[in-house]
């Protein structure tokens, strides 16, 4: 859909194996945070906190304050990790970073990412690393601050190879995951969202009406800039 | 310790094997949260939560408000279960497992707790049962609450066998587990006190000096009509 | 299918949503194998050896050596248990058991089966213990001779409650399943039958053609007196 | 032992803590299949079968036919993997895997392993591939032959860095894990040897009187000429 079927910004769509793929809206759900559960959501989830084993009590760093990074910064909450560390390049989707949940942030603009997060974790690292950018560099600070004994979650979009310091790792008892989303978690993530235990309309920054959908990619394309994060483009 | 050992209320104990068996108090941590570490938060942690493997967005009953009990209300919430019904005949037990995070309670004295159960979850049951009693008519609503798929927890010290309806329970895929605290779970429990995502010095309700301990005794006798849920005693 | 829909004993048949729900029978694989995939094998794999968490090194004790319980007894195997006691009132089925992977049988009739299980494991019990009969007095059995930790995996059709020694097993880290199979396993039980490691044929005892499928329900109508475990009904 | 203390070749040993860390002989086993489990097999097995969590059916490549790879062939035949091809540069050591369990081997020495893997398993991959000789050749081997949804369980001590491709990897649903023997497997072993599901006795290519150990290490150092796996020096 979108990939293989011609996609759906329409009015109307028709779904093959609607049965099977769709999922029905509890009463009283706000629509608009069950749009979150499309894409972003469960993969910051199940790519992110699932592939990362999130343990209550563990110290945590997203590395990547975008919509994904984000998702995995709420979703990561579920399972109560003491600290989770935002680290990004930008102090406006960190300062975001802050009111969705982070503990604490950090700003990798000046390459010294790696000695912050150690020292922030009083020199022992974190539990789990999640990598929600898809560059080297990324994932370098990943693997440089992960504690013996813990997970590093790529949830990031690679176009390279990266240096692996086995030579290092292969003592730690460390686990690295990749993956795409399968959406498996989206009746667990819907039930988060009747709860309000997960707010994913929060992620909303900007609404456009169907008439305007051209102005709303353009705001899209500019996200840094119009600080924005999720669009939501309606017939209302 | 207290079992082949004599106990431990006095100033000073040698501890056989400490080396293995002490955990060391985190700077700056509340010393009288720690306290509530020593049994009933691990056995509400590990034998009730973990047990019965809370998932976010869960329904969970929790049946029996006591000490032990609301130790698997605070801890079942590190997995953000969407709804904790607290189960029990005192109507102050009941309000004070609200004011620790349950979502519903039912008093269960008139005898039709399985019935307010079901209704309250829309017919459904709930994935998680907790026992936290010990007697057959409290298991006897663990096992008709159960949904499908749903995991029964026992907590509580029972004194007799229980009739388990397993001509109807064959087919649910259920699990049910009991168990006795092991603590191994200690470590994560001073880091959820140490980040403040747990909070166990709320169950403290009395407190008294080593002079008068056999005060404190006497009121932990009538903890109902004292409204105590946990006493500490101190030197200072 | 067989339950809602009309049954399948036919030459042709019209299977809705097959896309989903068939498997391609691989090249060079024994077909009437497979056909012992369709419900004995994803049962006593599924709901015994899985439910139980058969580990390496385990001692075992299967409750009801008829197809169900053999089928359990074929799976279990694929975890290198040590040991595996079989349990049944019946010699034949016994010796049967034997032929397929059990290291040690135990004819029940005379009421002594858990003095000489706990005689067998030096008074130790069992890792698990599976009931695939549906009676209380197995079903006793099963709980009587649990370890400390051990696993309960119920599989037989029940028809009454059963009474759980909740007062001793309350402290005993014990876990009880339940289920029905939904055959998630049968793309892995395909492989193990391709490779040799499952040979689920050995169930087959008796075969007809098509023409005297009324012999064939005769037959296992006596299926004790007939010695019949399964049975083959061909079109060839 | 042997790291921060002195070692053990010697008649008699003091061993600090040794009511926590030594395991009882069971009655009637081989203690040379014992002496196997003080290193090799706890590693192989947790390091190479449990991190790969080899599942019944599997294909798993072993790459690296040492010691530790051999041990890890042992190990992984607790869980009835379908097939396990052995990877080496030895067509020794690959003659040995035939004789302890691996259904086909592959020598790389030509630089084709990947195209030999990938045409054996029907341009499918496998399922767990295990890095058992630490360089970036055979680590690499590894991450190109692994099917989506892979594990790559590394048990080789590496010296170098290794380039992972991630830009194909990400997709792919890999689990890679990394790690050191800690012996928590030690009782289970104990149990299949015992049982003799595990015949690590098997490994033992030479004998030596505690008189010979020069000469012990002699052979030892040149394994590959000697044709020697594990070497055993006793006082009898």
């Amino acid at each position: 859909m979108g990939h293989l079927i011609d996609g759906t910004q329409t009015e109307y769509v028709r779904i093959p194996y609607a049965d099977n793929s769709l999922y029905r809206i509890p009463d009283g759900v706000d629509e608009e945070a069950l749009v979150m559960l499309s894409d972003i959501l469960p993969t910051g989830f199940e790519i992110g906190a699932l592939n990362g084993k999130v343990q209550p009590g563990d110290t945590v760093a997203i590395v990547g304050a975008g919509p994904v990074g984000l998702a995995a910064l709420l979703t990561t909450q579920f399972y109560s990790p003491a600290e989770i560390i935002m680290v990004d390049l930008d102090d406006n989707r960190l300062e975001a970073a802050k009111n969705f949940g982070a503990t604490q942030t950090v700003n990798s603009s000046d390459g010294k990412a790696i000695e912050k997060i150690m020292e922030l974790t009083g020199g022992k690292g974190v539990d789990v690393a999640m990598e929600a950018v898809g560059i080297p560099p990324t994932f370098d600070i990943c693997q440089e601050i992960l504690k013996p004994g813990g997970r590093l979650a790529n949830i990031g979009v690679h176009g390279k190879s990266v240096d692996l310091h086995i030579e290092k790792l292969w003592t730690h008892n460390i686990t690295l995951t990749t993956g795409l989303v399968n959406t498996t978690s989206t009746p667990m993530l819907i039930k988060t969202v009747q709860s309000k235990k997960l707010q994913p309309e929060k992620l909303i920054t900007h609404r456009f009406h169907f008439a305007d959908i051209m102005k709303a990619y353009d705001v899209f394309a500019h996200a840094s800039k119009e600080k924005a994060l999720k669009v939501i483009i309606s017939l209302d």
